[in-house]
């Protein structure tokens, strides 16, 4: 087995690469984040997505707050092996830590930004310490 | 009407946004690609994804050499403005520069990539000078 963090280029955006992650059977793009060389392994060997986080500089598996994990159905990686797409069932039904199911809830109307989506859960309720 | 290059936050990866671009009718993930404030514009404004090369260091126009153009149909925000979707209309049916439909024609299985769609044009015919 080639050795798995040899699979991307992690060189060309200063060791991270973007990971998108798509749902399954919507096939609705629920977020981007990034991973560094351990969250992509811990992403292949775990099965449930994992990230790196910019501002907190650390992993994080998704979901270890929330309970919305995201478990990997498949991994694709792109022509020039530098960005990866995950297909994930997602737990709880809503991948945005403001409550929606995707990230991407702003549409761009006439200039301006408009959200359409609905809030699935309610953050102050999920993210309670 | 809110000034364009003020709904993303550029500053954040050194001038760039990452671009997801996703097929209407198929929902299929076709490529990611990066844009500054310019590429950006230009894609509200003429209605065609544009992006910035960054081995390149220039803007192009998605389809200017192939002419599989991105039409758009929705351009959508995620949550921290760092980040766009893109939902186009695919012209002559396939994204990748290597002739596949979507960039992303690798599956990472058994610890490695194995392709399973197939090629839609020969990159030597659509690419000739």
């Amino acid at each position: 087995m080639e050795r798995l963090e040899n699979i991307l280029d992690f060189e060309k955006q200063r060791g991270l690469v973007p990971a998108i992650v798509q749902e399954e059977d919507s096939k609705d793009i629920l977020m981007l984040a990034y991973m560094d060389k351990d969250a992509f392994i811990n992403t292949v060997k775990t099965g449930k997505a994992t990230f790196y986080s910019r501002s907190r500089k650390k992993s994080w598996v998704k979901g270890e707050s929330s309970g919305h994990e995201q478990i990997i159905k498949d991994i694709r990686i792109d022509c020039d092996n530098d960005t990866v797409l995950l297909i994930v069932e997602q737990k709880g039904g809503a991948a945005c830590h403001k409550g929606y199911k995707s990230c991407f809830h702003q549409i761009l109307k006439n200039g301006k930004l408009e959200i359409e989506d609905e809030i699935i859960f309610d953050p102050k309720e999920v993210y309670k310490k």
